[in-house]
């Protein structure tokens, strides 16, 4: 039986956590990126297919790739980010399966089925960008998600010629209280949930 | 400064937790759906949106209606569960902007465009999916998500008449280790990422 986690570590994850503008400048390391991974690729995914895929923009260089596609309200504070995560899915992700799913042929059940693909892969993708948001309040860092960017430019910036297709962008590193917003509202429990 | 969280609580989070099956006989109580949905609503949403729904189908008459939209394969399983949770979103959910995004008149970012609200439900109501299924592994429960039912029946026996549509399914509950697959492989970090 598994017992509630600490207060601190709900505070951390959930009551206390927030959406931050600003970081500080403390880097954050390619061996931290690869403990993020290694933490968030364990969330459930349908049919273990983790259509999803990450770009880490940390360069200078990347980072001008990225600028076209960030819409004015966003491109101060994303190119100051020490990372920014492009969160994406990969439309051919079934391609895995065998190796993902290897107790029975998952592949065939997306073969020709446009409309499964793209579902799942949004479906699944979203979800893992959600874990990954999690993995790294769990691992101390700040996240600043955001979906007011270009996803075409992304796409065709990063992901040309292949079946990866941007989905949103986190802006990740260790937050500092500057342009922190007040909380805002949440809807009660009556209001976005029933039980029956 | 925050700190990593404990091994045993990172572990309870992602690295030991699975996908489950089975669950025992322990009931869970409304209290405890009320704490989940308050740890989960924190989780970020664009323009704090919350476009998710939430429907924790518990009664026997409840689990009757849900039975017809249930696939074969996890049909048992899903009757068995103490809780079916319904991730839901509702597509007039700019209706609530005005209380939830007080500082922006956000909803006229919607009015009309009819794209743009599809993809903001199914993104974010998805990010609320995958985020009460980590405040349920806070709270030590356990989860079986499922996107493997006929999501126009489940709609049509829970959300008639509404602007709510379903999105995935979770069984919630106290796991157990009947019928708990070997786990299968993730993608290695050079698979699914690339820093630049």
């Amino acid at each position: 039986m598994k017992s509630p986690l600490a207060t601190a570590a709900l505070d951390q994850l959930f009551v206390e956590a927030r959406t931050y503008n600003s970081f500080s400048d403390r880097a954050v390391d390619d061996a931290t990126l690869q403990a993020l991974y290694d933490l968030l690729k364990w969330g459930p995914t349908s049919a273990n297919s983790s259509p999803a895929r990450f770009v880490f923009v940390k360069s200078a260089a990347a980072k001008e790739k990225l600028r076209p596609a960030l819409s004015e309200g966003n491109l101060a504070k994303t190119i100051a980010a020490p990372v920014n995560v492009i969160v994406a899915y990969d439309l051919e992700f079934a391609e895995q399966l065998p190796k993902l799913f290897p107790h029975a042929d998952a592949r065939s059940w997306f073969a020709g089925n446009d409309a499964l693909i793209q579902t799942t892969a949004f479906r699944n993708g979203s979800l893992q960008g959600a874990y990954l948001m999690m993995a790294a309040r769990s691992l101390g860092l700040d996240c600043g998600p955001m979906s007011g960017f270009d996803n075409a430019k992304v796409d065709a910036a990063f992901f040309a010629g292949s079946s990866i297709k941007s989905n949103f962008l986190i802006n990740l590193g260790y937050g500092t209280a500057e342009g922190l917003y007040p909380r805002s509202p949440r809807l009660a429990f009556e209001e976005a949930c029933r039980i029956e």
